[in-house]
């Protein structure tokens, strides 16, 4: 950041008064430019046996596998956030949505929060934002061509909750040593 | 938003290629400025069979009664930024923390996430942002000068989820209707 968005003048980094962290501070209005964890939301699609994964058709990690996740926009809830982008990245239909995953990731600052959700139907396709969605089988995983840690820690513990026959949430940290 | 904060030249609302929605995009260097929501993250601190609330000594809901909580910085976790909450309002130490209710507020765009925690001594006193720290029995909870939903929604299902002895996640949503 250099310049205000309210103004347009040079900012500077300084600590505000009453606060005790380093910010983007105008020189000339005293605007102060906050900036915040950003939250990714998504879910783990169910059908019957089988979990759908979407193979990415962008960057980062163009090419791996995913569940459908993504920035949550303003305006929307945690569940509007997830159910849109099971659209928007497999043309994917979800029910029953309950959190299931909440993990930090305070080195890129952003919290993932997944929910498990069960698929209306099998008409999903790829999106724009994906080359292939496709069903699978526990023993099919692709655990090699996952994209990120956060797909790896949601779809391990399903398998081992689905054992138990308990979904109950889990909330940890990844941080930049683990990811 | 008027300006571009990386390059200080004017911004427009457009929707940018491959994307549907309208953004902030600079007429000079083509950035796109996205804004998200936010997360509030706070904690339900107990000690015996009493609750610590906080009377808030700014403004929205000055002078109104809070459970200990506020934006999550870049760089923390949502237990980091929920513990550092209730030292900065209540000199309260926490252990034992555990996910516990998760409210959007789609109309505002936040996230709340609170933990249930406890308080390790009844060393608190009141942080800058605190008139009074002080800890309620079920009976005498100041129900009606409550700061937000969001600390009502908390309370009520802790006292509902105590006498039965679990503590489930609650993920609901608060809307400008019933805010």
């Amino acid at each position: 950041m250099n310049y205000c968005q309210s103004c347009g003048s040079a900012v500077n980094l300084s600590i505000p008064d009453g606060d005790n962290r380093v910010r983007y501070v105008c020189n000339n209005c005293g605007g102060i430019h906050y900036e915040n964890p950003k939250i990714v939301a998504g879910s783990l699609p169910v059908w019957e046996n089988r979990v759908l994964l979407c193979k990415r058709a962008i960057e980062p990690r163009n090419d791996y596998w995913t569940l459908p996740a993504g920035f949550m926009e303003n305006g929307e809830t945690l569940e509007q956030a997830a159910a849109r982008e099971s659209v928007e990245e497999a043309n994917a239909s979800l029910e029953n949505m309950r959190l299931y995953t909440v993990v930090s990731l305070p080195h890129i600052s952003q919290v993932y929060m997944m929910f498990l959700a069960d698929l209306k139907n099998t008409d999903f396709y790829p999106g724009e934002e994906s080359l292939e969605t496709k069903l699978f089988a526990e023993e099919d995983i692709p655990w090699d061509t996952l994209a990120f840690k956060t797909i790896h820690f949601t779809l391990e513990h399903f398998f081992v909750d689905r054992k138990k026959g308990v979904f109950p949430l889990h909330n940890s940290t990844i941080t930049k040593k683990n990811h």
